[in-house]
């Protein structure tokens, strides 16, 4: 069934030990897109800005993302820039440059109507919400947000989260949420703010990887693994989601072995299942 | 079968932000064997001062544990100081008095000779070497080490691996040992240096506990439930290994719950499993 994603695209300029590279593809929209879309039918809506090519969208087409929900206006799209030098698990924020992310008010075309599955990338909780209550026809609302809104919108993102079914945020952000150091605890006070279920993302990687290269986009390619798969199947229990965590774990370990999306990018279900069957056997007891 | 740790025993001085105790009864041999007391039959062969009293040998005895091979000296017990005040997974030194472990040498008691399973805790690698050529009918030796002896006796701890079967160590020591940032990379050259297999420990907890008051031990104890579960079994196979490991996540999460040895202390083989049972179906998959 299908799944649309409402967050960033963006443009990112990243430093690793790898190596360096330039405003090339990223944003929480595009990771999740590309990840969900190994799973099911992926739809977007998000804002870009002059300097996005056709070149930049055929990354997404290529991989089925109907893209038609991707407002382009005046101006440039979103940068950020960042580096892991010192720490794989924790980006250093260079420069943020909003530009037409600023103003991103998202526009859910007619056609979208009839998406079943919805993610919210970490965007305004506010917008959040407004799209959320648009698309009142979904059958599971899979959200995400960061401290910044934790700290400065917390009235607006505890609307959100009544409205959100799975919330996919890593352990800094649940203690955060919750103000409380315990993690469990903590854990048990965000699902009784509205969630039904809550996905607590350590920086770890859930696989030994053979070379991380930059960690950029693991957990919004975690995200659509773990939606994507959930909305590829008919129903919702609690077998779908612990493979659905396994999976979102395959596709976070995917992404991290390359720059930005390119190992996203050209993927075969077959290796997605090989690395599956390894996470699986590692953890299988008789 | 019969299992015997090598290594220290302590008084522990710590503060957590759970709160502060003063000269507990610690050290890698008493969390290991207490940890593996609830598998099989554990013996112990360490050194202590005049300060160790009955009350604590109790602690040990009162779990089965063969204590005819902990020396008694002149002087007092090693002791060490820590707090986790910043930082759960890394322990901030304050002070370390080796008293009578620094001139520790390790006396096999003639009535342990028939051991089938050894365990060498951290201590200086050439003291290591000597108890294993000495206990050379053992089945298999597990081993431990740290970043002291990595760095300061490499030679010896070139030696030491040689006559090791499975490593225990966490994945700071495994990139020091083999100079690799690359984790995966690093495990592979360490198994080059002699071990069978590497088991590489990661600060996270493998299960979510509810509260962890004191992390001290948490390693020996991984120890512990893992070697004395593979010591409880006939046959060594990938599938013992992986049980193991479980029951090596298993203790180590029940002694991170109240400070020192108290959980090991008074635990049952029911709580034990009914935690192995959780954390199998938290990761089994149909």
């Amino acid at each position: 069934m299908s799944i649309l994603v409402v967050g960033s695209v963006a443009f990112d300029t990243i430093a690793t030990p790898s190596g360096r590279v330039n405003d090339i593809l990223g944003g929480a929209a595009t990771y999740f897109a590309l990840a969900a879309s190994y799973f099911t039918e992926v739809r977007m809506v998000a804002v870009v800005g002059e300097d996005f090519t056709s070149e930049h969208e055929a990354v997404l087409k290529d991989r089925g993302v109907d893209t038609r929900g991707i407002e382009r206006t005046q101006g440039k799209t979103f940068r950020w820039g960042g580096q892991y030098l010192d720490n794989m698990n924790e980006a250093k924020t260079d420069f943020t440059e909003l530009n037409v992310f600023e103003k991103f008010q998202p526009r859910i075309p007619k056609e979208y109507s009839d998406t079943h599955f919805l993610f919210l990338a970490n965007i305004h909780p506010t917008l959040q919400s407004a799209v959320r209550l648009e698309m009142n026809g979904v059958r599971l609302t899979g959200g995400d947000t960061m401290n910044f809104w934790i700290q400065r919108t917390p009235k607006e993102l505890a609307e959100t989260l009544k409205l959100v079914n799975v919330l996919l945020i890593n352990d800094t952000e649940t203690k955060m949420l919750a103000d409380d150091k315990n993690l469990p605890r903590a854990a048990r006070k965000v699902i009784a703010m509205g969630p039904s279920a809550l996905v607590v993302k350590h920086g770890a990687p859930a696989l030994p990887i053979e070379e991380v290269k930059d960690p950029t986009g693991a957990g919004d390619s975690f995200a659509g693994g773990f939606m994507g798969y959930i909305a590829s199947q008919g129903e919702i229990n609690r077998e779908v989601l612990k493979r659905a965590l396994f999976y979102g774990g395959v596709m976070g370990s995917f992404a991290v072995e390359r720059f930005g999306t390119e190992r996203l990018q050209n993927l075969s279900r077959g290796e997605i299942d090989a690395r599956f069957q390894l996470f699986r056997e590692l953890t299988h007891l008789e």
